[in-house]
């Protein structure tokens, strides 16, 4: 007999939505529980809500504890971007003796910006004999996890780029509008002010690509621009005119203590960006540049990592873990391979 | 204080004294020890042998019983690409306790040709608590590993193509030679015949992406087929005629039952390749495609990945373990993480 990874869903966003919607499929899971605080959603099964076309006899609900004694083997959690505000809802998972995966952003390399914090969550993991693992498209994967596989096969490296390149108007409204679509620039630049126009995670792969490659990046700095409109653009859903804002251009830089670049991340999300991709290059022994054309689909990815992280979490070792930690392939033969594990 | 990896290279032909020079660039790493059968070597200094520029202290020896009781933790392993070769001398390896990384290419994804032999080699590295990986550029990485990392982005996947297209001109003679770069297209088949004009390790590429990735393939077929001058080339060491071979194109595909292909695996090694390159498409929820334009440096990234794969090893479970399994990245940071496991 052949046992299933029992997985409960934290947050039932779009995001974890999909990512219920995605488990649905994959034979080797079997979701077992679901919690989320909106009152909206309480009470009603988890199938209406995410929208899977059945019921699934899964109430969503509120009580982490409670769902939590189901006996999950992993929560995937989907809630927020800041770890201050997930760190309590994390911890009573792990303590619960389940193996976590979040797509909380800070989570995906808290180590810099959040050490204490980071020590705390990877001693509660410790002590409960369970992993958790921050992940998602980016951070994650295409800015960090990706370099990280390619400089596998470098002998030295001395400097990373990045690149990743959004057409906005391909994607969903709600990311049209996140990126400033519409706005003038002075509107963008009081949203990036207050906080609201802002990508999280390129400190957290800047981190990660540094400490695992032994470069010297002492300090990261962090600039957000807007892409303004030389001639109109439109997408299905905004148009814009001449002289207003497009989208965003983020970049990260991660410098030694003389100045010098060692990493550099650009993320530009715009309407009609010309030539979307996914590029990394490499300075070393060999130079090594790689390109994903088009690039990587964020809402699918973010969905495709996460779940794909399922059967690994099983393989993984205690404590607070990070996408460079971890194989990072899904592996249909781990869950006949370690049924002891989960039976 | 601060303590190294102590390693023993096993087998130092030109790749073994490649990943020595290395490993001594590499500051986490000791050499503790070297081990090859060549009378030739026998009792000279290792630095002597690969070239270092200095003497080492370490003589190689043949006595490979002996040099592991120098207390090694990973053994760097390149002696020879089929398994039946070298199982005795990993099992030897193993036996003494110490964790194996080797580039013979039938281990790369050992299951599928070699099942009673990887289960044998499965079980005695758990019997002695120590890991046991085979890895390298192709197979191990460029055709494989970078596959099912970028299958992480993908919600699912019907089919994977991938392509290494190397211009062989730009290689080491023996390189060229190997691949049949100017003979007569009855020697080149005669060659493939005999079983000299072979890349090993597609089957093994092919077996590791189905089986992790849930590919439908029972079958797996490989040809080998030679490229033919249309006009004249060279390189700075051949010169082939219109009419003689250029090099190989050596194509495996996995098959299911009703022989619909899944994988396609193209390898091609050719004077004047135009447009060299490793790329993967990836046919699935979403499409993704990835080049690396030039390609992968095979001599460099074979040394870099098995020298890489180094600190991992101390992270990884016991057991008989491929490219899959592990994170493939360099991380400095490990050696400080586990300083109980190589106190």
């Amino acid at each position: 007999m052949r046992h299933k990874i029992r997985v409960v869903q934290y947050g039932v966003g779009p995001i974890g939505a999909a990512m219920v919607r995605l488990m649905l499929e994959k034979p080797e899971i079997a979701i077992v529980g679901a919690i989320d605080i909106d009152p909206a959603k309480l009470g009603k099964d988890l199938g209406q809500v995410v929208g899977a076309g059945r019921d699934l006899g899964i109430p969503v609900s509120d009580d982490a504890t409670n769902v939590l004694r189901a006996g999950a083997h992993v929560v995937v959690h989907t809630t927020s971007s800041y770890l201050t505000q997930v760190a309590d809802q994390l911890i009573t998972c792990l303590r619960s003796q389940v193996h976590v995966i979040s797509t909380c952003e800070e989570l995906a390399y808290p180590f810099r910006k959040h050490p204490d914090l980071s020590q705390q969550l990877d001693h509660v993991a410790r002590e409960h004999h369970v992993a958790l693992l921050g992940t998602g498209v980016n951070p994650g994967f295409a800015m960090d996890k990706l370099v990280l596989t390619l400089a596998t096969a470098c002998q030295q490296v001395s400097k990373v780029r990045v690149r990743r390149i959004v057409d906005a108007s391909r994607r969903r409204l709600p990311l049209q509008k996140k990126v400033g679509a519409g706005m003038t620039v002075e509107e963008f630049q009081a949203q990036v002010q207050a906080g609201v126009i802002k990508h999280h995670g390129l400190p957290e792969s800047t981190g990660m690509i540094a400490d695992s490659l032994g470069l010297s990046v002492e300090r990261i700095e962090e600039t957000i621009l807007p892409v303004v409109a030389e001639t109109p653009v439109r997408s299905d859903y905004i148009e814009v005119p001449a002289g207003k804002v497009r989208g965003v251009r983020q970049v990260a830089v991660g410098l030694d203590l003389n100045g010098e670049e060692h990493v550099r991340l650009e993320l530009a999300m715009f309407l009609g960006a010309p030539d979307p991709v996914d590029s990394v290059e490499i300075s070393g022994v060999p130079d090594l540049n790689l390109a994903i054309p088009g690039g990587i689909h964020g809402d699918l990815a973010t969905a495709a990592i996460a779940v794909n992280c399922v059967p690994a979490m099983l393989e993984t070792r205690p404590g607070l873990r990070t996408s460079r930690d971890i194989p990072m392939c899904y592996l249909p033969g781990v869950t006949q391979m370690r049924q002891t594990q989960i039976a």
